[in-house]
């Protein structure tokens, strides 16, 4: 078998046979296939496509590619939930305490933000002390525990997804269904989950910009799942407006806290309840999502989710007077609210605007290793819908900067659309596909 | 300007500037651009295609990618002929010397032979003694006082495209028309031609198997000449079955000595005259290529042409007597006749599998650099359309190993196809693109 027959064949829209492509995929693994044929088959895959069977085969062969995570000894049934990306997505900081406060152990390995998708890492690092590099019998052991785990990655976890990313990023194949619909997959698959929750999310401030792209990636991963004889749900979630209030490291962690303690934005409460309600009728705890939902919103009120989150902060190393008193969180120099032109409907608050003029301040990353700042952020006000007033709060900037801070600003209220009839609210979900 | 902007542009179809060509030619070619993203971009290009103007700019920023060959003092207008390689195509060694013997002036810097392509070089090397490694001085002084030169190549003619074509090999980037025709032009353009002959063959033994991608190349070779402001014109010629009887290093050789003397195959001599009717055309030495042809024909028949080669290997320190008695080149231990398993009209002579069977027999290379036996290869006897009777010898082996004589003569046999009606001759011309 020839690297450059694969390349050819896939050039001319064949499908790949399974030994092929674990031909291909452990190859390049191992270094044998160079990254200049990588890439261009990449290209081609991106241009031609590939079937489910063989976008199953190619997640498979990348899990292969490094170690796996068994947690079969220490959870009946390992539950997990992936974003595929989003502006304001704190859900995992706050959906995987209320499972676990309802009695659903979760141990997930997250990862750092890149973009304006924020990353769970960089948030709870906001906490001093937080320790994101547990290792495997640490993770292990703080699951059995606690019951809760938040970490990096502790094992050398698709290391040919890693090294495939990384020249996708500069090759102009990122935007690939199947590419990476396989990247993520074999990332859950290889950190043991039995049960995975996708939370797809669709809209100008997500990678998928229309909902038949949307649906496509996520009837593929689900596909993928089944194949590998795992349980998948995925939800379709609204990616138009930042979700919830706050953008920013610290920002969205003191609101994730806030929700955690029974208060926080109505539309954020009500995504991380409904996926908390997935994850907990996969998990066998109910016979369906009506009634995950309702514990779950239980263990909001009685206080239970958030001491979750608090014991798993003292399991880690965190310093627990952050999480009762979030106001020690780091806070920008300036805070500016930015008011209303005019007064109408809200039309837009594009969460792609939005998410730019976040890292601009200095909350994401353009690149990997970048270094970020967790004080800053945006805070929005309002959802599309809502009606404002002339010169009503729209939303503030914390910034520590000025210039930086009067340029999101801008950049911002530029991006509002304003309308004189009514518009009605955005839908939180689009569908269900499993 | 981002090289990763570049590969998305042209994976979305889009046509690039002359700015965004540059750039990353450019780039690649000083190695800022590494290989990964150039084998990206090149099965974007292949897949999505280029304008020609897109491959114009492409062609130009290639050949500024090294040195260039400028022969306005040596000759008045630098003619040169290029042929995208076949099976028997010896046409360079009986075409160069029958225009310079016209008193038009050809240098010609040329290859080695890859697949079961032949090279020149290759050929050449059969007669003792013979240099192809002349010096840009040595080249242009030979021009000047031999009025012909066929050596290698004496500068660093657009290494980019060296660079990028041996990733097209291993990538499955080769077969893109654009790619082909910049990659043929620039090396032309860059050796100095003013006036371009492209021989351009189609069927089973060219790289182009239909006469609509021939066309398609033809076409978008004669248009970057046009926009690099050279006279150029195209033939599109048959491909079909061996040009000639000779197939191998030495046998060609003397089949082109044989031509040049006067005799030799009629569709060898007929293949040519017509080429070398183009040239004197384009030189200015005739009014139209009929006139060409004619003292092209006289210089055959007068002993002049040979005369000139002659004077070529003496020039380029070879041995005459291997010119002047051609018996004397490398000959095969054993020889061995094939023949006619029945009585029909020839309806295929299949090019490439004559080609595959002499590379078996050690003529042609599988891979650059791969050592060459001069003295063995094939001599076929007839042409699609010939009356053969059963037991009528159809071709020779000429092979140093009884093994290998033995598979490629049933190879070649295999393939002949015969037929009990009537067949046409295999046009020796499809059309003139200029």
């Amino acid at each position: 078998m020839r690297a450059v027959d694969i390349v050819i064949k896939k050039r001319d829209g064949r499908e790949l046979t399974k030994q092929e492509i674990d031909f291909f995929v452990q190859g390049f693994a191992l270094g044998d296939i160079p990254d200049y044929q990588a890439t261009a088959w990449a290209m081609a895959v991106l241009l031609r496509g590939m079937t489910a069977r063989e976008t199953s085969d190619l997640t498979l062969a990348m899990v292969a590619s490094g170690e796996q995570l068994d947690l079969t000894d220490v959870v009946p049934l390992a539950v997990d939930k992936h974003s595929t990306g989003g502006v304001g997505d704190k859900t995992t900081l706050v959906v995987q305490p209320v499972v676990a406060a309802c009695g659903v152990p979760v141990g997930k390995m997250t990862g750092r933000g890149l973009g304006f998708s924020g990353g769970t890492l960089d948030k709870l690092e906001s906490i001093p002390g937080y320790r994101v590099d547990l290792t495997t019998r640490e993770f292990k052991q703080q699951l059995r525990e606690v019951g809760l785990v938040l970490s990096g990655q502790s094992v050398d976890l698709v290391p040919a997804d890693g090294k495939l990313y990384a020249l996708r990023d500069v090759t102009g194949t990122v935007a690939s269904i199947p590419l990476i619909a396989s990247s993520v997959m074999s990332k859950k698959i290889a950190a043991g989950a039995q049960a995975i929750v996708l939370d797809v999310k669709v809209g100008v401030g997500a990678f998928m910009q229309t909902l038949e792209q949307a649906e496509e990636l996520a009837r593929l991963m689900v596909d993928i799942g089944r194949r590998a004889g795992r349980k998948v749900v995925a939800l379709l979630a609204d990616m138009n407006q930042p979700l919830g209030n706050a953008v920013g490291n610290a920002l969205e962690l003191k609101e994730a806290i806030a929700t955690l303690g029974g208060a926080g934005p109505q539309d954020f409460r009500a995504h991380c309840l409904e996926i908390a309600g997935h994850m907990l009728r996969l998990a066998g705890k109910t016979a369906d999502v009506a009634g995950g939902r309702a514990i779950a919103e239980a263990a909001l009120a009685d206080g239970t989710a958030l001491g979750k989150f608090r014991a798993l902060v003292v399991a880690q190393g965190g310093d627990p007077r952050y999480v009762d008193d979030p106001e020690r969180l780091p806070q920008a120099k300036w805070v500016e609210a930015f008011l209303a032109p005019r007064a109408g409907y809200l039309a837009a608050i594009p969460a792609d605007e939005v998410g730019y003029a976040s890292v601009e301040l200095g909350a994401g990353r353009a690149k990997k290793g970048d270094p970020i700042d967790r004080s800053v952020g945006i805070v929005v006000g309002h959802k599309v819908g809502d009606w404002v007033g002339v010169g009503d709060p729209l939303f503030t900037v914390h910034a520590n900067d000025r210039e930086r801070l009067r340029a999101a600003g801008e950049r911002i209220l530029a991006a509002h659309k304003f309308s004189n009839e009514k518009v009605p609210a955005l839908p939180m979900f689009y569908g269900v596909i499993e």
